[in-house]
């Protein structure tokens, strides 16, 4: 049984604390929080778990074996660094840590005395961004073109950090699980709607070293959500639309056709297209956070690296503070 | 009577030649094209316009007052300047040349010879696109925020020019038209599907003096088809859907609040939003071809500079120009 | 302080419990329900709340006040005269009973014992259905010529009662409670698409007294969700999509024109019609079920009849039973 | 050579003159209007086809060998039967006539004289229409339960028919050529939205010798457009989206299950669904009525049945004459 301590009951504790109650091999408990009435509301629904205002207590709780940080990223890399050096494993929101170098302190001392080290990437423990890693693995898209994601709508503004940080390190994390390589250089371009404040939109390309591109299009300040991502290759075309209630994934065996309409050489290729049948694959309703807390308590169990280990977490910190660079020089290219 | 001299018969010159067979004030005299097949379908269904093979023939035809340029791009530039030279006005269709100085070259000879020289930049004479032009100038939306577009498809792959030329195209002429300002500065990044061929997929962002971005995103190797266009100002926000079959355009009374909760400044704002209506204004079904050959003949006859004169061409080329040139170098930023 | 007492814990209750919960004014005393699993749920959730296994000790609580029966529709008259006969105040779901007679046993029975008696017609308390009543009121629509629901999707298959029963009393309690004056005259027709099995697909029509006419479209078995009601008048049309995740309610500027081309009479009429404008209110959040708790509370306080008292029970009833004779007779109409 | 003779030029001439123009073995040789504007139209598009005033002219024409009618339904059977008695085939708009004893009449002087006739039951030959009769002969949808339809939309009113004989004719003719056979009884429900116009808006169910029910929702006052129709079996379901610009045919591997929980018999039964993937089949873009016209001439050539005959026609004409009698008696089930 893995003891489990979560520090920060705002808007996503609650959720792990759900979940990690049903998951099998797992106990939770402590919960953290500054704020008293917090502390309440996990006694009122949980009476066996208990609710510390100080950090150091829970960390010093002999029955947590793992801590979960739920708080505002610029706290991740101490909190995970203390919880770590009490000989806890750790699993930390996204994104991970504010500076690369944090993340990679988090992999070497996690490294060091051979704890868990995982991140809560939560889209790619969904039914439906697995089943797109499937598609790609398979190579049922052919050679890839693009990657096109765009997350939008009226939202709350942070204050702390951009709405990179904010949104596009969901779509980050889902990009770096799906296409398993990470990119080469990246040019971002945004906007702050209320000057002096952190930018509410902004569009972030992605270069691999290949063709491949990948772009993605995120804003506080849409009159419409939108959550789309497309992605092409050259024999089908993927649509993930999460506003849909069903049939959000949608396969389209189109593609482009190039026909050597002379010996000479590549000049002479005429590009056609090619359209075809549409099929949506029936996905499962299985809430990823489950999905997740399995995967965290197995990880701690056999030793494995998690699928969203440090390593993940530190390759989106990376683009990330990449894209805050390019962004500040009006999308000049910032190599990783 | 004007008398109208058409150059090009191939995917719009029918329309061209049926709106300006339809417009009161002008008479459509001849057509050129250089295919035997196109001539014989022009005589089948106008007995009375004569078909040429040469352009030469077209432009010393003295019944011709106004000759419409409906030709691949790079050929724009020498048959407008021709037919300045004839002494013709001149309708040339988007973009209007391949550089920014053959178009500075058009607009001074045709100033120098008092001759009307319009751009076909046809959406801007859409009852949607007026609409939003008229929001603008009453200063309906506030502040504005940003200004972004999307119009991707599987389409036909263009051999002579990237996917800018051929589909933002459409989107910066009327981002010129319903701005009424140009930006500053270009960064744009894209990918050719097929390497050696052009850019198949871009994304431009226009940076202009004040707060105000734009940015379009052009694909001629997508899924789905996606024609929409979402302007963020402060006091309102407005969607263009251009698939939809109708209520085309949505104006949101959403925006942003600021609250300044302490009087230490900007850095105590605090940032809200606001949900409020949504209304659809009914448009009328007017075709904008034949909207756009009325304001032509009538800048003929008034001597008055068309909305789309050879300026509003220029100023999309120099966009493209900067962007190309952009795209070249992954995203540096490139003034106008 | 009114004590409430809910009988049945099954899908509908736990969410009655917890509105009532938050309810001023309420008081949630006792659940009853035969299963110990729920009954454990039960006081797990709300430490200070009595689980009764048996109605009769429920009733017997002197602290209950009120009662709540969430139970199948079978067992709705018995608990709810029972409850009336101990001086309970009571909420029953819907449909309120099997039979009209009785429905109006109890509607006596209350009224005898100057109780409330109310019928949890839960859509009459969202704000999408509160704002079309204030629209009908306000005669925003001219002369009313339908009312069309479709309410169908893969669902569930009720072994006891058909898919009428089950669906439709839904939109029959909201079209009560909008058009505020009862039907003449019932036809449906409907199919059990396994033998021997309620009806999983009806249709319905009313017929009201003046030309207005009400269809509604129910199916267990259909492969996508609709649920979609369209109201046509004279001067005002409205399409109101639940399925839609914002702007559920749209407004149409549209409706019929008569010219009456000729002095002769009503046969020369044309009948034109006119587009214009749409128009979709910003809709709150509210969640409805509270809205309702409050409502229930309230009437108890004041001796006011609730919006969905007991006749508004009745009526919907009254359609059901002649919908069901009808269809048995393949669309014979029966008046009510 | 099939010498082609066209009655009547309004709306549909035009289509039907375009599309027997490009039929090989077919030639357009004559068409017939009243009015002298329309007749000029003609000329002036087909200098080679002569346009007469007065059908017997035309009728007279010894190159005509076919003869189309697109005139209104009044005038169907007298001018389709002059047409016979004049020795041509015969291609008749839809509906068929205004009774079934015309109807008959027609099929028995056609065959009596070895004549082709054939109804223009337009949409059975779309690729959508062709797709959905090719599932339901081998038998992919399993035992069918419903077929349900809807056709509304701000359209005409007509003055010399209801909405069943205007819209509903669309669908029935699908649904005779999907089913491939006959209801035994309908039902129908319908308004006049002007007193003394005709209905303009209705419901029909038509029930089927099996457990199959078949229902048409039309209506020419509707604020948004609806062209859905919903198909449902035991092993698979269909939606068509009309309105879709793309992938309008969708194929969902949903039904129902049953498990006999007892072996007492039915009553046990146990009904469920089962939910799988979608698919849409790519669906070519041909005009539906170039393959009908290519069919028209194959059958006068061949002597073979077409697909739409006389006795479609007949079949779909006995349906609109229940359902008018029907809804004049408020749903009461009238035989055919």
């Amino acid at each position: 049984m893995i003891g489990i301590g979560v520090i920060g009951y705002g808007y996503w504790g609650p959720n792990l604390v759900r979940n990690f109650s049903q998951t099998d091999g797992a106990q939770v408990i402590a919960v953290c929080d500054q704020s008293p009435a917090r502390r309440k509301q996990v006694t009122a629904h949980y009476p066996a778990v208990t609710a510390y205002a100080d950090v150091k207590e829970l960390l010093a709780d002999p029955k947590v074996d793992a801590v979960i940080i739920a708080t505002p990223v610029s706290s991740h890399y101490e909190l995970a660094m203390a919880a770590l050096h009490a000989g806890k494993h750790v699993l930390v929101e996204k994104p991970m840590t504010t500076t690369s170098e944090q993340a990679e302190s988090l992999i070497d001392e996690a490294e060091k005395r051979k704890l868990t080290l995982m991140v809560d990437h939560t889209f790619v423990y969904t039914t439906v961004v697995q089943r797109i890693r499937e598609l790609m693995q398979q190579g049922s898209l052919g050679q890839l073109y693009y990657y096109d994601s765009v997350r939008v709508n009226l939202g709350l503004f942070q204050h702390d950090v951009n709405v990179l940080w904010d949104l596009a390190v969901h779509d980050l994390s889902i990009m770096d699980f799906v296409l398993g390589r990470p990119p080469k250089t990246i040019a971002a371009t945004g906007m702050a709607s209320v000057p002096g404040q952190p930018e509410s939109l902004a569009y972030l390309t992605c270069f691999f070293p290949d063709n491949l591109i990948a772009h993605f299009h995120v804003n506080w300040l849409a009159p419409v959500k939108v959550r789309r991502t497309m992605i092409g290759g050259s024999h089908k075309m993927i649509e993930w639309d999460d506003m849909q209630l069903s049939e959000k994934l949608r396969i389209y065996d189109k593609g482009i056709t190039t026909v050597n309409s002379s010996p000479d050489g590549v000049y002479q290729l005429k590009v056609g297209y090619r359209a075809g049948d549409m099929w949506a694959p029936h996905l499962s309703n299985v809430e990823a956070l489950a999905v997740e807390a399995r995967h965290f308590i197995d990880c701690i169990g056999s030793g494995r690296k998690p699928t969203t280990d440090g390593s993940a977490g530190l390759r989106v910190v990376r683009i990330l503070e990449a894209a805050s660079k390019s962004m500040a020089a009006r999308g000049a290219p910032v190599d990783i």
